[in-house]
């Protein structure tokens, strides 16, 4: 089924512990549908760059079925720039610079080809215009995911709330989901959640994997003990693509399903770490993906 | 199978944001004993405590099959006391007061009875005191499992190695393995760990469940999701006690068995955080902790 995909197309420079990139290839929107490429070939992406994007690597998310109808070039536009710098344990960072460049002025306008979409997978971007583009669609989406920040929470709390309203699944992490509710149980976070509007909530615990919340149902998802992460930049990203990829691919909304999305989810993001930006992303395959994804099973399998 | 189980049984006085309590029973042995109960009634436990410990909670123990023959009653003498406020995200705490008082000369001496265990816990305690248990057992139990805290690595590094070299299992925190070990991320903390003596890691992550290392093999236990946590102190001990119980009942000691001994543990830490001291534990049945188990089972179960 159809994937309306929306966020930012950006460059990210990367400082880790170990190593440094300059100006790579970055974007909630770009590694949610590199992610999601591998489940469905209907993506339709909602996003702004300027003219200094490389055209190769739009040429490269068609190839892999993303329809880019819906991305704005801005002529003589700089594209959103990001650069952050990791700290020794890999789990906190500072952002160095923050360039919104065309983003700044972003009014996203659905081609009448997206409004239709089956599933919409809303990336980590002001929840205004996360709104705007709920409000082009002409048919109620068979699913909406949110992924949001901590950041919109502190400044543009209304707007969070309205949009927050409107979606089926919000993906937060757990910090967040405590901010956002009020509460330090996830459990009560997530009741508290669940009456602000998502059917769903899924919070992203990093290194100790996701928790499920719905239907009156806890599912508690590992995360695959890693050996080295090379930068964590985009996991979450990535896991959204991967989660709403799956969705779109399968067609069925349950929390059977929605449980599946997860490992598949959390499978991508595991690879995304391995590699600057896009690089492990860019190179992988189903018998890849599956084989990890057996793995995320296994650790957690257990027959009393 | 028998079991011998070391540690404190000492009082508490503990302050959580809710409520506070003081001098309640409390102890590493303590917890360990009642939540080992469940699961086989040949505990064997070694420790020492003043004249002011109550009879009637030794009586108690005694009725859950726990063999006091190795516990040291000192005439006259005050029970180690341990006072501690936590913070509100009951994740952190502060030591108030701490009175060894008859553990500072403890001396363990195993009865005869006691020196041909099958299965041997250490409780959180002084590193030479753990070796000196482990070196009065005549035959080599099926066995050790040690577990150990960031104090010992703190104020007394050599000793704490000469004793994990001794031992088959090591139960430890996340920070604790990575400062043990050096390594921030857990597959190299837990594969330096190994090469330190235990051929099985646990690491516990709380709320985030725990992690078991062994045999080129990783099992990821979640954590059961909980809307109220009433009183962490003891948790620890009461999952390395339904651990190391779960092992004894059954005898078997293979990477499958441990993976379930952690499911058990952590349903038993499950039960222990709902109520100050051994209050919850004191209450339970076997229904109850099938039901608890099947619960965790659930939450992390999922067929792709």
């Amino acid at each position: 089924m159809s994937l309306v995909t929306v966020g930012t197309v950006a460059f990210d420079s990367i400082e880790t512990p170990k190593a440094k990139v300059d100006r790579v290839i970055g974007g909630a929107c770009t590694y949610i549908s590199w992610s999601a490429s591998y489940f469905t070939d209907d993506i339709k992406l909602v996003s702004i760059v300027g003219e200094d994007f490389p055209q190769e690597e739009l040429n490269a998310l068609s190839s892999r079925g993303v329809d880019l109808a819906g991305l704005e070039i801005v002529e003589g536009g700089k594209s959103f720039y990001w650069s952050g710098r990791y700290h020794d344990n890999m789990n906190s960072r500072d952002t160095l610079v923050t360039e919104l460049n065309v983003l700044a002025d972003f009014n996203p306008v659905l081609p009448e080809s997206y409004k239709g979409g089956d599933f919409l997978m809303l990336g980590n971007l002001t929840p205004e215009i996360q709104l705007q583009v709920i409000e082009q669609m002409e048919t109620k989406p068979k699913l909406v995911v949110m992924d949001t920040m901590n950041f919109w929470m502190d400044v543009a709390w209304d707007s969070l709330l309205k949009t927050i309203e409107k979606v089926d699944v919000i993906t937060i992490n757990d910090e967040e989901a405590r901010q956002l509710s009020g509460e330090h149980s996830l459990v009560k976070a997530a009741e508290k959640i669940h009456t602000l509007g998502p059917k769903y909530v899924v919070i992203k615990k990093g290194e100790h994997g996701a928790l499920l919340f719905g239907e009156g149902r806890i599912f508690s998802a590992p995360a695959l003990p890693l050996a080295e992460v090379y930068d964590p930049t985009g996991a979450g990203d990535t896991f959204a693509g991967g989660f709403i990829g799956y969705l779109s691919g399968q067609g069925e909304v349950s929390f059977d399903s929605l449980k599946k999305a997860i490992i598949y989810g959390s499978a991508m993001a595991s690879f995304c770490v391995e590699e600057f930006s896009i690089g492990k992303l860019k190179k992988l395959n189903q018998e890849m993906i599956n084989e990890r994804v057996k793995k995320f099973v296994e650790i957690s399998r257990v027959d009393l």
